[in-house]
């Protein structure tokens, strides 16, 4: 797949760590449905963690068929041309982590410093931490800028 | 399906209306992909238009299958919980219109005053608009305040 330069790899980073919420695409009786979610990227960018109650439509869908999308877009900053906006749209299998040991402690530190309002949701029986491994990416950096990325390129970007 | 209040109902015309992109779910090889896209909803909701390339990955998904989902969600202001933003999911079917005639000109001209910069899409042969008409549609207007719509009542918001 076509690598980066310097410049796209940069953005790329900037937007991964940067947006909070990004778009998660499950599939439900067959159909696309798309909401909207609130991400942690893992530091080497090898899986976007999501927290999600399995009372929401999208657990439901992850439990039925792990298969999923994730589109993380720069915020409409009102420019003349929103086709110019960064994004990256991540396709691949989402999996539930189990709700106590290392990873959870170190995810759930990370998450409540990003999001400190979530912390009643650990409180609560129905949230789980999901991760979104990337089997691959396409990342438009702007207009005619486009990249298909694999696992490895994402993670150079990490670095 | 449980309608919504009067000011659930102004939340979500405000949302329909103010926000100018989206994100679009479609099926690729069964598998769900989410794509960022501009959008102009009709006037009474009873679609949302795209204006989009056939190169484009999610164009050629909506021609093989035309079954897509559309999150229209707010900016992310920074608040310390971004669960609490308004959005919503239409879930329904995406059909190409026409490259001519009343209701083709009737969106260019909609489409031009909402984004200018993009005169030139309309000089290329790969551009066309698409109607997403929603079959239902989900809206979160909050914390814990979620809508089941009807095509009807997302009409209804748009009086």
């Amino acid at each position: 797949m076509a690598d980066m330069d310097a410049d796209a790899s940069v953005l790329l980073a900037r937007l991964i760590r940067g947006v909070r919420v990004a778009a998660l695409g499950t599939l439900r009786q067959g159909a696309p449905l798309v909401s909207m979610v609130a991400i942690l990227p893992e530091p080497d960018f090898s899986a976007v963690c999501l927290h999600v109650s399995r009372l929401a439509w999208h657990t439901q869908d992850m439990l039925a068929d792990p298969r999923v999308s994730l589109s993380i877009a720069e915020l409409d900053d009102g420019r003349a041309d929103p086709q110019t906006l960064a994004r990256v749209a991540l396709r691949g299998e989402a999996t539930k982590l189990p709700g106590e040991g290392e990873t959870f402690e170190r995810l759930k530190t990370a998450w409540l410093a990003r999001f400190p309002e979530s912390a009643v949701t650990f409180e609560l029986a129905d949230f789980s931490f999901w991760r979104v491994v990337p089997r691959d990416a396409r990342f438009v950096a702007g207009l005619g800028r486009t990249f298909n990325l694999s696992p490895e390129s994402l993670r150079r970007a990490a670095i």
